[in-house]
This record gives structure tokens, C-alpha cells and sequence, in this order.
């Protein structure tokens, strides 16, 4: 009898707001490595925002497809391996796919050193933690006594975001929807203060929270916020653009934002778009760096830790609507 | 008796398109230099799509007021000085506003070499030549064998900034309105090609002009075209942002690009806004460059000259309509 692999395939290509229908529980057979490749176990899956623009057609991979697995980043165990470099036991992040086995090529597959708890190698030590580094210190440039302003800031990368910028000396403003994340913010992670962009006006309470005005904005959402920010940034200012979350989950925004060009000429504003992979070659220093910081309790990792692979299609559902508070992944469990 | 002084007045603050009707030609008395002023008879007035920007509402400078002498740029000459550092006989750039005659304090005044002709002062090695050299290398950043769009084609700036692409071994796009102006840059300044926006299907005929997508977008005008260009925009491309005068001419827009942020975050694209001043301590070493390449015949210098001060307001509006080829300018005659 051979072992089945549950998998959570892509059903069909949502056009507005994803659903549960979008996906459908499957049960595959165990796949098999050749030559080349490594047999992996998976562990813990990684929710973004990220899985669902996916959807909406090609970003930096190729749009998904209805009837495939759906496509996710994950950290594996490998069980065999016909690849050199990989040994029994070692774990790796990669796009496994939404399932309890995968077998890939050693290529597509990056090695992680083994941490405890597992689950930071997906929140502080992985994309999310990453990705806030790069994009606050490489793209947003800020300067102690800046003031940065980050958007989905009690999201994965928004919580780190702002917390660095707190490391570095600046004025941090987070911007939340819901009045329980923004104290959250203030009083679990030390922003100096917060927005819940759900109370309305909030171009006046970016006024009252950004006196000075903003120095660099992180965006994850894009959208109204965006276009706030953009009439508040000062001369020079920085935006380092990581995603646009408030606009994945329906169709594609018909416009853009005000002000553009208009405030980025006259304030000579940057606005930038990165992706990890950029970095690659400071990936081993800005890895030391955090895990510095998580060690001497500067830098708190917030995770939103799911049981049961079967939960994954919820998981994201609700990762979209913002509830989560920090860093969600699916525990994939019974294997 | 004393010599008047004859000047454009701004009549009142256009909400929509600027009119004749929005301009009073005045004289005033002969201004006087006091003690730290120079006494300075103008010679020629620049003309820029930012003499309308300036009239909505305060960008790198305060927003223009009725009943004031009409801002701008020009070349003028010192009549008498009261500041060290000056001599009867200097030419100094200056914002002098649209008359004869200004004083105004040594520390507001830019003082410039003489070339001949004079005109050149304005245009190549002017805020023209100057925005074109600083935007396109130190902003747009091109390569050998990228290509660059620039719109606003035959314009002031960007009759420049294709040229100096093509000395940069770059595959040069220029946008402009009218296929005269467009037969005209491929012709006259070797362009490799040009769109005529007028003709519609801009998206179509930039996929055909910009085969291998865009690497560097010089946008003068916003609006349409960039959303168009953004969409061809290669991975990493950067987009140098100068003007937005298609939104000059009339109401605020609405909205901004489509794209924005969405194609920031995807394509990895840097967009960013600068002005001269920026620039200040390269300007000795790009006036170098220009010259050089001026004299070796390889950057053309289109002017488009109009004499008498009281055919300023026609000059402007025709600017904005997109009249000129090359740098638009106003010989002061008759002082």
C-alpha cells in the first residue's frame, strides 16, 4: 500500500474576493525523486499576501493555474535525496506546493540552517523578517530621528518593519485596521503610535501621528493609503513599495493613487519596488543582524501558528482579511 | 522723467486652461538696487511647462499670487551692483519674474559665464540642458543598449535627453504630438524612433517602437503616457520623473496611473522624482560634457526664439499646447 499525500489543489481562478470554493482537498500518490532531486516532508507552510496575487496573473513567477497544486513556500525536511549537497534530515525552504510530500530538484530548493523554534525560519530568519530588513535599510534608507510610516504594520513584515525603525532611532507610525492591533502595536512592539485605518480621516490622523511629516513610508497595501501617505511624504522621502495588498484580493484597481507623478516631482520623492532576491549576496549579515536582535529581546517575532493542512485555504482567507497579528503558517501535521 | 518699467502682470489664477485674459502687461516705476542688490536689465525669459505648475499651488516654490509680476527664469545683465561679487556688465541667471527690469538681492542671483550665443545660456547649458544630462545619467541611469523613452520628445528637456541617450549607445524612443514633430526627431536629432501620442493606440506603438520593453523612461508629462510606459517597463527599469504637464494645464487629476504600486512591486521599477539643485556639485563637470559634445557636432541645439516681452503670455500658452520644437524663450528687446 503506498502513502497518499494530501494536497490542497487551486480549484478555480477566483475574479473578486477568494473564497473556500477556490480550492479542493486531494489526495495524490506519494511522489517519487529521481535523479537529481529530493524527496521532502513538509512541515510548515508559509501564508502571504503574495499566494494570492499570484492569481491575478504573472508577477515575478508565472500566474497560477486552476487544477494544480496550489503554490506556496514552505519548510521541508528532506527524506531522500538523489541531489549532491543534500542529506537525509536536512531542512529547506522552497516552493513546495500546498501538500505533505513534494519531490523536487536541488535547484529550486535553498538550504536553511536548522533553528529553534522551527517556526522562525518562516517569520524572523525567513522572507518575512528578510524582507523587512532589506526593504526599510537598503530601499527606505531611514536616518535616526526619521519618521517612518509602514502600512500592514501588525502584518508579518510591517511588525519587523517597524521595529527596526524603532533599532535604528526613528519615529515609528504603524498603520492597522482594528483599535486592538493598534494597541498592540504601541504597547507589545513600542511603535509610537498607530492608525486604524478603518476609524476614517486618515489623512488627518496621519497629520496628528507624522507632525514632522514622513521621511520613508514602507507600503504593503497601496491604494488609498498609499495616496495618504504620498500628500504627507517630505522633501526627498522615501517609498519603498513591497506589495499592494489592498489590492490582491478583487479585480485589479481601474487607477493609481493621486500624486503620481505630480508629488514625486515636486517633493523629488523615491518610490521603489524590490523582491528578496536582490539582496542575496547580504542574505548571511542581515541573517546575524536579526538574529542579534531576537537574542538580546530588541526585536520581538510574533507568529500566528495554524494546525492541519486541511486549514490552509481559511488560513490565507482570513490572512487577506487581517486577521492575523504577525507572521501566519500552517503546521502540516500527521505526517 | 524716469524709464518705466514694463511688465507682465498675473492677472488671475487660472482653474482651467491658461488664457490671454489670466496676463495685464503694466509699467511700473525703474526698480532700484539697495545696498546687497544688483539693478538688472533682462534679456531673455525662459519658458517652462513649470510657469503653469507653479500657478496651482506651491511645489519646490510657493504658489503664485494675483496681482504679482508673472515668475520665471531669465537671463539678464547687471546694470549697476551693490553686492560684492558683482561687476556692471555680469550675466547672471535669476528668477526676475516677466519685465525689463528687476533688483534684486546678490544671494537670489546665479551668476553665469558668457557664451555665445547667448541663447545657449538658457537651453543646453541652461535648466534644460542641465535637467536633460542630470536626470537622464544620474536618475534614469541607462546603459549601453538600453532602451529609453522619453516623452515630451521635442520639448526643451527632451530633445536633449534623446540625444544624449544616443551618445550613450542607448535604442532611443521619443513620444511627442504631431507626426511633424515626430518626423523631426528621427530625422533632424537620430532618434531611432518616435510615437505620435495624437494618433492613439500609444500601447500598440510603443510594443512596436520598444521591442525589447523599457529600460529608462524620462517622463515629462505623467498621466497617459507614463501609465502606458509603465506597463512596458523591463524588470529593474527606472523611471526618471521631471514634469507632469499634461496635468498642468488645467484642474488637478483625479487619479493617478494604473500600475501604481502594483508594477512597482512586480518589475522591481524605481521611480524618482529630483530637481537641478540636486545636481549643484556636479554642474561645473556636466556644462564640460555638454560643451564638449555641442562643439564635436554631436548634441543639437533647437531653440524656437520669440521676440518682445509683451508676447510672453502667447509664448506660454503655446508651450503648454505644445507649439515648440527645442527650448522656448522671450529676447527681451527695446531696454
Amino acid at each position: 500500500m503506498t502513502t497518499p499525500n494530501r494536497q490542497i489543489q487551486l480549484a478555480g481562478i477566483p475574479t473578486d474576493k477568494l473564497r473556500p470554493e477556490h480550492f479542493s482537498l486531494a489526495q495524490a500518490a506519494m511522489p517519487q525523486a529521481a535523479e537529481g532531486e529530493l524527496l521532502l516532508r513538509i512541515r510548515l507552510i508559509s501564508l502571504d499576501a503574495a499566494n494570492r496575487a499570484w492569481m491575478q496573473g504573472a508577477t515575478y513567477r508565472s500566474a497560477l493555474q486552476a487544477g494544480q497544486v496550489m503554490a506556496g513556500g514552505a519548510i521541508a525536511e528532506v527524506m531522500e535525496s538523489k541531489a549532491a549537497g543534500f542529506a537525509q534530515g536536512d531542512l529547506v525552504f522552497a516552493d513546495t506546493g500546498w501538500q505533505e510530500y513534494a519531490a523536487l530538484p536541488a535547484a529550486r530548493v535553498q538550504k536553511v540552517a536548522r533553528r529553534e523554534p522551527l517556526t522562525h525560519l518562516l517569520s524572523v530568519y525567513g522572507v518575512a523578517g528578510l524582507t523587512a530588513y532589506f526593504g526599510l535599510l537598503r530601499v527606505g534608507r531611514p536616518k535616526a530621528g526619521d519618521t517612518v510610516v509602514v502600512s500592514a504594520a501588525a502584518g508579518s513584515v510591517g511588525a519587523f518593519v517597524g521595529q527596526i525603525a524603532k533599532i535604528k532611532g526613528c519615529r515609528v507610525v504603524g498603520i492597522a485596521g482594528g483599535a486592538d492591533k493598534c494597541a498592540w502595536l504601541k504597547d507589545e512592539l513600542g511603535f509610537d503610535a498607530a492608525i486604524d485605518y478603518k476609524a476614517g480621516n486618515l489623512s488627518g490622523a496621519l497629520k496628528e501621528a507624522a507632525p514632522a511629516g514622513i521621511d520613508v513610508y514602507f507600503d504593503n497595501v497601496g491604494g488609498d493609503i498609499l495616496e495618504a501617505c504620498l500628500f504627507r511624504m517630505n522633501q526627498g522621502g522615501r517609498i519603498a513599495c513591497c506589495g499592494a495588498v489592498s489590492q490582491y484580493d478583487g479585480a485589479p484597481p481601474r487607477h493609481g493613487p493621486r500624486g503620481v507623478p505630480g508629488l514625486i516631482v515636486t517633493k523629488r520623492l523615491t518610490m521603489q519596488g524590490f523582491i528578496l532576491y536582490d539582496f542575496a549576496d547580504e542574505r548571511q549579515q542581515a541573517l546575524d543582524e536579526l538574529e542579534g536582535w531576537v537574542r538580546a529581546g530588541k526585536l520581538k517575532v510574533p507568529e500566528d501558528v495554524i494546525d492541519g493542512l486541511e486549514n490552509t485555504p481559511a488560513a490565507l482567507i482570513g490572512l487577506l482579511a487581517g486577521e492575523n497579528r504577525g507572521k501566519r503558517m500552517v503546521r502540516v501535521t500527521g505526517v
